[in-house]
């Protein structure tokens, strides 16, 4: 019997996940429905249109969603809670919404901090993926949660402790995209299994201290000289800009550090922060259905 | 009487100058007429176009260029010098052409050199301006020349040290027009005079330390939060990432800075240095002019 129906529901994407009272994932789809895929405001219709079934068939589930669905773009805005918060105070910065049905939906709030560098930082959806991978643990973590907009993430004792956003993928993206560098690109002749040669230059030219506006003309330069082969020059930018990462936020690297997410970008950063002499682990998956159970229990 | 013909021939501009005996500049010209809006390779045409009646007048000229018209997509590439160069061997660095008429004219080369990232760092055209800028003069001097790809260069006692390349005008280029910034970024309601100050605090982030890719985010998370009007945070994003280059590029700030160009941008970048505690001072203009000045006199 499903007691919770979990929605991730992000920027370009919408996961939902049906859960036992146990926690256990019963069933789970997803979607390019994401935020930006919904026209006009009709959140609601895409909803019954993603899990109506689900949402018919156990009509006492509370529906619970976290990400960018609470931001000012998504279907609500809720606000963010801020400070050290844990389980509890997360919860209680939820918002809900009626449908027309009567039934009422919940959406997780986002969390903000002043961060590292000394200026306010936000996040939306992985505050509810952290409270899933620190569920009834104490001690400290360093999570690392890569993508478009990487995060590092502190926790003690099931409190968030604060955190600071990378643009690192955006910036690989516009400078592969829209920068000079974009004539050097191409994939002609590139084998996947040398690519990571020139990513692991990248991380140690990052790892030396180069400046990354140098560096950035240093692919350019680099090329033309046949020093990094053009094919690989995608590669070598992505390791500069990852272990300029890194070494921008993994001061401390005799913390191990818990990586959030899947797939090859994943394991870049796991052999980029090695490289830094620090470790690595893998989080499980489903951490947004397993935070958002935490969080529904609250409501209950 | 003309004695030489000088042309500073760049990516986007093509700029000439007739010069005296004594190195005055008599008359000067300026078009779009860069490299890129030459086709099909008819550079001959396109000179004969801009400067043919100086040529005519004046058959015993020499005609010596410097700039990307040196490069591999200009009209012929010649190489880079290396090393610590000074005019001798710039000058004994340039290449001839001779056109249909049996006239030659000259380009001079660029330089090359490991920069201060110990990664291979090259200029065309900057080189003869600092030849220009230094000519005559004993005694060290650090030179900043700000733009899309900005060059810091050090020179003693006439002889290029070395210089680093920074992308900053780039890289602002490129996160203004394409990554998620640019919805942030109206000019609806900046006030011109009010604009240095949102400058200046992104110089101060960057003097106080704040990695890049974080404070790409943070202008997005300080405009959510009201800390900047959107109107500024251009202006801001201008300042952190010119304060990065200034703080990666000139780390003994007890030396005074001759910075090369013209226009706003200077301005801000003086701005800048003297918040980092350095001095910075404006070249004379003309300097490719100057520089192709002394490169003529080795060759004659």
């Amino acid at each position: 019997m499903t007691s919770l129906i979990a929605i991730d529901w992000g920027t370009t994407s919408f996961r939902a996940y049906r859960l036992s009272e146990q926690g256990t994932i019963i069933d789970k789809r997803q979607s390019a429905n994401g935020i930006l895929a919904v026209e006009g405001g009709q959140f609601a219709d895409m909803l019954v249109t993603q899990v109506g079934d689900w949402m018919d068939s156990e009509p006492d589930a509370p529906v619970v969603m976290s990400g960018m669905i609470g931001s000012r773009q998504g279907w609500q805005e809720i606000g963010y809670v801020t400070g050290q918060p844990g389980l509890a105070e997360i919860a209680s910065g939820m918002g809900q919404i009626a449908l027309d049905s009567g039934r009422v939906v919940w959406i997780a709030p986002g969390y903000s901090c002043l961060n590292a560098d000394g200026q306010p930082d936000v996040m939306r959806g992985e505050e509810t993926q952290i409270l899933g991978a620190v569920s009834g643990k104490s001690g400290a973590y360093t999570f690392c949660l890569p993508g478009t907009h990487s995060k590092w993430v502190t926790v003690v004792d099931g409190k968030i402790n604060g955190f600071t956003t990378f643009m690192t993928g955006e910036v690989f993206y516009v400078m592969c995209q829209h920068s000079i560098l974009r004539k050097l690109m191409t994939d002609q002749g590139r084998i996947e299994t040398d690519a990571v040669r020139w990513f692991d230059d990248g991380v140690d030219k990052a790892k030396a201290g180069i400046s990354l506006l140098s560096g950035f003309f240093g692919v350019r330069a680099r090329a033309l000289f046949a020093e990094i082969p053009e094919a690989y020059t995608k590669d070598y930018l992505s390791g500069l800009l990852i272990g300029t990462e890194i070494r921008d936020a993994y001061k401390d690297n005799t913390t191990e550090v818990t990586m959030i997410g899947s797939g090859p970008l994943i394991e870049l950063y796991g052999r980029a922060i090695k490289s830094f002499g620090g470790q690595a682990q893998l989080a499980n998956e489903n951490l947004a259905a397993a935070g958002i159970y935490q969080l529904a229990k609250e409501i209950r």
